[in-house]
């Protein structure tokens, strides 16, 4: 397997993780975000979305889309599973993971930033402002939706939902968001992050992490 | 069946087509965003995300997010199929639709175009090339991903890639979207809307809309 990966993208992340849980060994091609190398007509060709992550399969299939992959991932190699067997639960962990997925990360990405910033003149601080506010809302959602009482937010092992929180907690420890009034977050990240699957996958282990 | 609902909610509009297609009757109970209904006590506790689509089961399960409950109607109800059955092509679907769904429809939403509009002091002209270079940008990248030569974006029955392009069509003609540079995403649209299931899913079609 291959992954375009960027060690920050918190998409890259989400199958990184996923990949790992599986036991299922890839190799990563860096692409640098900063540099617009998504934007190489060469890649632009692999991924038509211009962005990370791009996966190759073994029989040289190319797939995109993170959640996508999550799913690809989870129905050709079922162990251990992502999601739970039955419809409800499923969707229920679905529109958690969704919930980080769609409300959060899009509204937060790098290319809206470039267009707050760029083409609409607004500053940092109005940028990070911006950031947290979707935050903030996207995890009291989350929140709501999930058991309590559990390591992980459905029951006893990580699902999608997990792999996308633990996802955004990094971009909430990033932009400095005030994790505080969120402990139940705190405490399913802490969780996800004692794993090597989620450890390995964190920004700062991958090949192409650069000292800030 | 119960589906909260507003009819010019096109991720609203996805599950209505999804429940048209596999024939599966539901009641229609509208949310009037425009009236900060989403926002009501009793209505977050059944959608903490505080939007539209809110499904409620027969056996009085809660679920929400659009795509998780098309996911939920295909496991379900699974005539006639929303994806395809092998991995590689579900993924493809699943990527096609996501690009709707991920790239163009959280950054275009009603509160994120209310930030940028009452927080943000930006113009109605504004917000509209807003909403427009996300358009125009998911289009471009959906297009490049979809099958040539086909009735609809994969093969010769719809799948949840077209129910996510017709939903944004709708807003693309809504906005003002000149759609003659994607005449593939055009003839997609027209093979849709000439389905039943897609005409009844129309804004106009609902049982809450408000002539303007």
């Amino acid at each position: 397997m291959i992954l375009y990966s960027y060690w920050r993208s918190t998409t890259s992340y989400r199958v990184r993780v996923a990949l790992n849980l599986k036991g299922i060994s890839y190799e990563t091609r860096p692409v640098n975000l900063v540099a617009h190398e998504q934007n190489a007509p060469d890649y632009v060709k692999l991924n038509p979305i211009q962005g990370v992550p791009t996966m190759v399969t073994d029989a040289g299939d190319t797939l995109i889309q993170s959640l996508a992959l999550l799913e690809y991932l989870d129905e050709t190699q079922p162990e251990p599973p992502l999601l739970p067997s039955d419809p409800v639960p499923r969707a229920r962990v679905r529109g958690a993971a969704q919930t980080i997925a769609m409300e959060i990360h899009p509204i937060n990405n790098l290319k809206v930033l470039s267009y707050l910033k760029d083409r609409l003149d607004h500053s940092q601080d109005e940028a990070v402002d911006w950031m947290r506010h979707w935050m903030t809302e996207g995890f009291t959602a989350f929140e709501a939706q999930i058991d309590s009482g559990t390591p992980f937010s459905f029951g006893e092992t990580p699902t999608m939902a997990d792999i996308c929180l633990a996802g955004q907690m990094i971009n909430a420890r990033r932009w400095g968001l005030d994790t505080s009034p969120f402990p139940r977050l705190v405490q399913i990240d802490t969780a996800c992050r004692a794993l090597a699957a989620f450890r390995d996958a964190e920004p700062e282990n991958q090949p192409d992490a650069t000292p800030l």
